[in-house]
């Protein structure tokens, strides 16, 4: 007997991972929104003109268990060497606890980034300690929660500079000990800026024509300075000293702050990050109390909830992008919340005085080993070092290097006859052994006891003092101590995350399980490219399928943020008309829609931004647009749009608006925030594009991390391959990133979304992500007026909801958003592309079960709201104005208007699996008017009885 | 300048992981102790006489790093070749999500047997889900929550058999088509109980000379039967009938329900649960209504809380050998909670209509493989097979097996002239394309689609009929799913669970690792010793380790669980003594302090139970112990002690008892329960003892897993060695578990944990454990009278708080354990060794400040206790009767005589990160009365709203 296979493959994408509704839910969400078929509904709500001429084919998708062996195949293609390359990466040990608890858990992995503090209590935490541990380090007052890594952070520290310096020089001092892709960086960001980097000796330095210096400790090859009198001298001359510093060594050495410095940055990933070929890390930020409204990047902050007990959240939002648009001089956004927080809790587990153990442990093998080199008769110098020595080897630098690799080791190749060196945590006697042999030497390795820092720049000062970092570090503690945290916090492993453009879809586990591989994470970023093939193939086909998916032709990987493709995006046009000779291009047209970090972006490349109106139905109001394309046709640059608009709707004169701008000489830029409503449907390329970013970590699965990481590939037209970013590394300028790829080890993630999906899979998310966006708007149309809809009435990817209405009876948007916590859920973007909206993007992830859940959620609120509006209740006694409700509300007094059950167990809330928020309406203000970005004492959180 | 290293190992045992409390804790608690140093109470608590003369050394303890690097090298001498050996064990996909969030996830893992069932309802509702999977899948009516393997599960069927049925016969029928290890299981069981192993065809049986019969479906060569005409004359004979059958066969074939089978054994390994070279994993046991309380194992029932809400708890634990004691015919106490919660999530991932498509892949390509055999002119048989088939190749046996490793395939060898090959849900077109090479055959692979089952087998009822196994399949869905659950729980990754006797301890991130690597878990057990060398380094090792802790000559790693360590060593004991011409020796003297295995084992190797009495404090009354000795002497086979004793006292004794023994010719057994009070102190074979199971999940760190699994290997001295179980795959016999070595894809777990410890750091572990329990003993005795002490007035590992005389006033042990849940923790031991006490062991892992914790929580529970003495509260109207408190009572009107603050934040309790029981007191007489066992309609725990 023969028979038909029932058709269920077992890892179906229609069936599992990624689509949420079940066929049979998708046949009852049609007939909700009114239409007969998927087809249908996709054919009325995405425009024919801008459909895809081919389906996408990338062959049969791969099951879970055959992408895994897949993977392990090409990982192994990776060789897996000790690296002692320095250069601002280094071997780390991860806490097998952290890994597991933090790294590898859901919970941390894919919450949202924490604007809404009520339910982020737990991240926040984690990453106040980030900042303490910063401050304790640096010496500084002030610390951000991260930056995307120690390039891009030395670059915003030179624009931070700029800003806060009362001098009017444009030019900036940068060591020539600096790391080599900081200077690149560095560089690529002052272009375009009109900042004149002068490279030189800190002697050099003549701090009058400077708004600022910037210098490396320890120097790129290993040179220990004392910067104090460069900062006097820049202080005298109103200009800002920067240092840029390994944390490591600061456990040992003389502190910026010590010194005088006005900002420190650097990389935190030796505390526990995995190299991962070169991110992702968190570099850190801090400055003197003076500077903080100046620095870019977000601030974790103490303030009190409506009972006045202590609750944190983001501080001095009023300085960031999405506020300032236009006016901001950074367009920072993504943090790196997640390797953030591991690098907090390696401080947390070892205290400092594991830290400073652990710095004399690799100083004293730094010793030990130049020893032995010196002995041999090398030319081993700086003489006096803490992890990094050079050693001049003449004609002898090939030989020696492969000598080393043969050894399993990889050495810096610096200049054309030296090499560079430096140990790390992981450093054994038998990796100095390795070494010496590398140089010919035989011998035992000697204990390492020997310490050989310069006297003056000892370190003099206690850090890490607070009792976070004293706490008891058996892992049975610790484990707790992130559960607890874990616990406060809602994601997506527990609720709908519904944030309009922010893609919070499902980061499936078989993407997620390579990402902790060995041949994946444990890659320095410089090595030889034949230990990188596996990568080097894994980013070629990576790039093939956004090509295909895009309609571009080539992609760039470097940057590593979506704010940072933007940026990145524009200077390749920008490369481009200087190359054309048409440099003098320097306007960017931007609807006044777009999201705040476009014209942020165009002011980090030089160029003058004019917005466009949008017409009354929310579109790019096309006559004003041509207007101001004529009006500025001899010096446009580019256009920035977003597709489908931030308001939701597939714009169907999105290819006359592309063909305006080429007409009057530029280029266009399409934001791929909004990605996820095309793939598979239409490509912003066949649409008239010539460079959009991708946000991996919507569209292609990255998780969130709770801010950060991120990833934000570019893809361009043909054209303009050749004014891509360079890096140093592979020969190059200009780069955007420290490292040549960006973050690549979450790169896999992508890779293997688009594996398992297949092309169809693909198409079928976005018409699934566009099918929940239109039941939620057909679902909540009577309750609130949907603002912005195609033509034919129905959304893209996501619905706008007003609640403009209800401020009349004083009810804010911020009220709904708390109101949702009470029923288990995150709330949509706020006040965004609209003020007083609410952005919903369920994505394909989510079943028809919990949109129903949201919906009943929303639609009990608007009755809550009519309960006002009729009179019936006073806002001020409402349910909206006193959520969240906690555990507090409910064991104490309630002379509440309404009962404890509808305060607390509103429509939507579990029962049994109740989230509790852990702390009432946090107060703002308060946190602003009473700024403390440090850890405080620790009487909170205490056994009750105490 | 040299410098003296500041004695801060990053990994210092001492500082980190194992060891709860930090170095000035530990001054803290000896003062409240009242000695003056750790030596000093170690000195006061565990005799001179008993100690071990050497110090244990292992040499340097590894790092973690050091740990990982060197468990990659040895799992690395494993090689991963596909095998497609089958007898009873299968290649499958474990989906990623529920590998990452249950098998990798500490709440899963870290939770203790839910006997305490308020928070205990996650992983109940999961293993009820398992038994409904159970008994739709046998056509049986009831099913237990998991047994240690299919071998073990048969023989416990033969015996529940004996137990059930009507017939005085001690036949018992054996198919000799069942799979070798479970024949050899059978016998070794049957054996000492005097039944009488009957093998043969199933058309050779003769009903009514037998009690029971066992079939095994698909035969071990692949033959399928239908066993409806045995069933039919074994009822006749009022005997029973048994069907070991494949949970995946039944996926399409007619269920042992429908053929009259009274009960059903087998191992769900193929749904989800790796290889792990022979184990863990959930093997099942379903049985007619009729026979429930005959059978062995725990069952999840469904019964209501205080409120009348659906909860879930153990059911009929009556049965239950810690109970019946002696009168216990089986001593099954560890279930594999684990491993069926993992089978269980497997088929609710899949559904019936994926498990369907999955077990018709596995068959339609075992029917192509079979077909081009068959073309090639091979005898294949049987003709109709699900998954496996047998090829009589004649003398060409070796070559084939050979030529299959050269593919990649492990194939089975039968018998001299035949090979087994058995297909499995990973099998691909290229794997059969690999087995004809193997054969000699090349040619395209076609598609599967042809069925071929006998018509008579196939099929006709529905299974997985129930709601949870139709939820939507969606990832993000499953993920919330075991979010939900797993936060219901109370396990070790929130708080201290100080169960005595159970020794919760830390288990620690870094000896987790490794479980999930493909080395450790892709083996199957029968592979060819030359493919599992790594696995051959580390059990040796492993066992030579336990042999210098212990004082033994050899371990067995045979036994899978702690109590069947103890029958495994009765009967090497008992095989010793029948090889001395001595078999009439069959009286086993037992304390009656003993744990209820250890008569349960003894019954279960044929021997009498003598008990012994306790003297008045608490130690074995030497002279009824010496009295009852020389009654028997004759007979004497051993006695069983338990050191130190169940009592949490190291008895002075010990040796004088051993001597006894010796004296009358007997063994003596030393239960291994509390070896975490004597590691790196005192041996016990330097005691006396000649044989002890040790309890990897319980001192090595194997976590308990929510109920198993367990390991409970044993070590004996020189003289029993040849009298060890043997295994059938290694050419022996006597097995007692179906895999040579038990469950070893755990044992990196514990070898992780001596490495990482090495000899001192299990010696402190082992000091701290009783430091302590001394500590609580310190801070509780003025509240609570503490039971048995050693004659310096100190505990061993563990402490006896008597509540006993708050019976009185109607206070009861289990209104202390529940009060114990508001404040956030399990509650110790109950009622054992003595009825209305609690017994605390708070093992080494646990910092002062959780100790604290619980401290304050039973201080405060006492005061609530003088409350109800003094007659300022009711018992009735007390917290206590009350206990647990749930968000249900602080959301309803509130009428207690207490406030809903004291009622819900007792001290102890967390604050913000409260533990919220999801149920009140549970009803276990209700439950009892109204037995269910599978899952009711899914009402509860649903969305408030609804």
């Amino acid at each position: 007997m023969t028979f038909t296979p029932t058709g269920y493959d077992a890892y179906d994408f229609a069936n599992r991972r990624h689509i949420g509704p079940s066929p049979q839910e998708m046949e009852e969400m049609l007939a909700t929104i009114g239409v007969n078929s998927l087809d249908e509904l996709i054919d009325r709500t995405v425009p024919r003109a801008i459909r895809q001429a081919e389906p996408l084919d990338f062959g049969a998708p791969l099951s879970e268990s055959e992408l895994l062996s897949h993977m392990r195949e090409v990982a192994g293609r990776n060789t897996v060497l000790t690296s002692l390359i320095g250069q601002g990466y280094h071997n780390t040990i991860t806490p097998p606890a952290i890994k597991r608890n933090i790294f590898e858990n859901p919970a941390w992995y894919t919450a949202y980034t924490p604007y809404q503090p009520e339910i982020s209590q737990g991240r926040l935490e984690a990453l106040l300690n980030y900042q303490t541990m910063v401050c304790d380090l640096t010496g500084l007052d002030i610390a951000n929660a991260s930056l995307l890594d120690e390039s891009t952070a030395a670059a915003e520290a030179m624009t931070m500079a700029q800003r806060a310096s009362k001098s009017k020089s444009m030019k900036f001092f940068v060591d020539e000990a600096c790391h080599p892709q900081n200077i690149d960086v560095i560089r690529t960001r002052a272009e375009p800026l009109g900042i004149e980097v002068v490279l030189g000796r800190p002697s050099d330095l003549v701090a009058d024509e400077v708004f600022g210096a910037i210098f490396q400790y320890p120097g790129t090859n290993g040179v220990l300075r004392d910067f104090t009198p460069q900062m006097e001298a820049l202080h005298a001359a109103k200009a800002i000293g920067i240092v840029i510093a390994d944390p490591m060594a600061l456990c040992l050495l003389k502190e910026p702050g010590a010194m005088g410095a006005d900002i420190a940055v650097g990389s935190t990933q030796r505390f526990g990050v995995p190299l991962g070929y070169g991110g992702p890390h968190a570099a850190y930020m801090a400055c003197k109390d003076a500077l903080k409204r100046s620095m870019p990047g977000r601030i974790v902050g103490v303030s009190i909830d409506a009972r006045g007990n202590r609750a944190y959240r983001l501080s001095l939002q009023t300085r960031e992008q999405h506020i300032r648009r236009e006016k901001a001089t950074s367009n920072v956004c993504t943090a790196q919340a997640l390797l953030a927080v591991m690098a907090s809790m390696y401080a947390v587990f070892h205290g400092p005085s594991g830290l400073k153990a652990i710095a004399q442990g690799i100083h004293a093998r730094t010793v030990t080993m130049a020893r032995g080199l010196r002995d041999a008769g090398f030319d081993v110098f700086p003489k006096k070092v803490f992890d990094t020595v050079t050693v001049e080897v003449g004609p002898f630098q090939g030989a020696i290097l492969k000598s080393a690799v043969e050894e399993g080791l990889n050495l810096r190749r610096v200049g054309t006859t030296r090499i560079g060196i430096t140990l790390d945590e992981v450093t054994t006697p038998d990796t100095i052994a390795a070494v010496w042999r590398a140089f010919g030497i035989t011998g035992p390795v000697p204990e390492s006891t020997t310490y050989d820092l310069p006297e003056k720049l000892v370190r003099e000062t206690p850090y890490l003092t607070h009792e976070i970092f004293h706490m008891n570090r058996a892992e049975t503690e610790m484990m707790r101590y992130m559960r607890r945290l874990a616990d406060r916090d809602l994601a997506l492993d527990r609720a709908m995350i519904p944030l309009g453009s922010c893609t919070m879809k499902l980061n499936a586990a078989a993407e997620m399980i390579p990402v902790s591989w060995d041949e994946i994470s444990s890659l320095h970023p410089f090595v030889p490219a034949d230990q990188a093939e596996g990568y080097t193939h894994l980013i070629a086909d990576l790039s093939a399928k956004l090509c295909a998916i895009t309609g571009y032709n080539a992609f760039s990987m470097q940057p590593n943020s979506g704010a940072q493709g933007e940026y990145a995006g524009l200077l390749t046009i920008r490369n481009f008309h200087i190359a054309n000779g048409e440099g003098d291009r320097d306007v960017c047209l931007i609807p006044m829609s777009a999201h705040g970090t476009n014209p942020a972006s165009a002011q980090m490349v030089g160029w003058k931004v004019v917005p466009i109106k949008s017409a009354a139905n929310g579109d790019i109001d096309l006559q004003d647009f041509e207007a101001k394309a004529q009006e500025h046709a001899g010096r446009l640059a580019a256009a920035m749009i977003t597709y489908p608009s931030t308001h939701g709707v597939f714009e169907e004169t999105v290819t006359e608006v592309c063909k305006i701008v080429h007409q009057h000489g530029g280029q266009v830029y399409i934001d791929g925030a909004n990605l996820n409503a095309m793939v598979g449907l239409s490509r912003p390329g066949d649409l008239g594009g010539d460079v959009s970013h991708l946000n991996l970590h919507k569209t292609f699965c990255i998780p969130h991390g709770g801010g950060g990481p991120g990833m934000g590939p570019i893809g361009v037209k043909a054209h303009l391959i050749p004014h891509l970013p360079g890096h140093t590394a592979q020969g190059g300028t200009g780069a955007v990133s420290a490292a040549p790829f960006g973050s690549p080890s979450i790169l896999p993630i992508s890779w293997a979304y688009c594996l398992m999906m297949g092309g169809e899979g693909l198409t079928q998310a976005t018409r699934v992500a566009i099918l929940n966006a239109n039941y939620i708007a057909a679902r909540l149309r009577e309750a609130y007026p949907i603002l912005y809809k195609g033509p034919l009435g129905h959304v893209a990817h996501e619905c706008i909801l007003d609640t403009r209405p209800f401020a009349e009876v004083g009810v804010t948007v911020d009220d709904i958003a708390k109101r949702l916590m009470d029923c288990g859920f995150h709330a949509p973007t706020m006040s965004w592309p609209i003020s007083g909206t609410l952005m919903v993007e369920p994505t394909e992830s989510e079943t028809k079960a919990e949109l129903d859940r949201f919906c009943d959620a929303m639609l009990a609120i608007r009755e809550e709201i009519m309960d006002i509006e009729s009179g019936r209740h006073d806002h001020a006694a409402s349910p909206l104005a006193h959520a969240p409700h906690t555990v507090e509300d409910l064991v104490g007094d309630w002379d509440r208007a309404y009962s404890r059950e509808q305060g607390c167990f509103p429509p939507g809330a579990f029962r049994v699996d109740k989230y509790w928020p852990p702390v009432n309406r946090v107060d703002n203000v308060w946190g602003d008017r009473n700024l403390t970005c440090t850890c405080p004492p620790m009487s909170d959180y205490a056994v009750a009885a105490e």
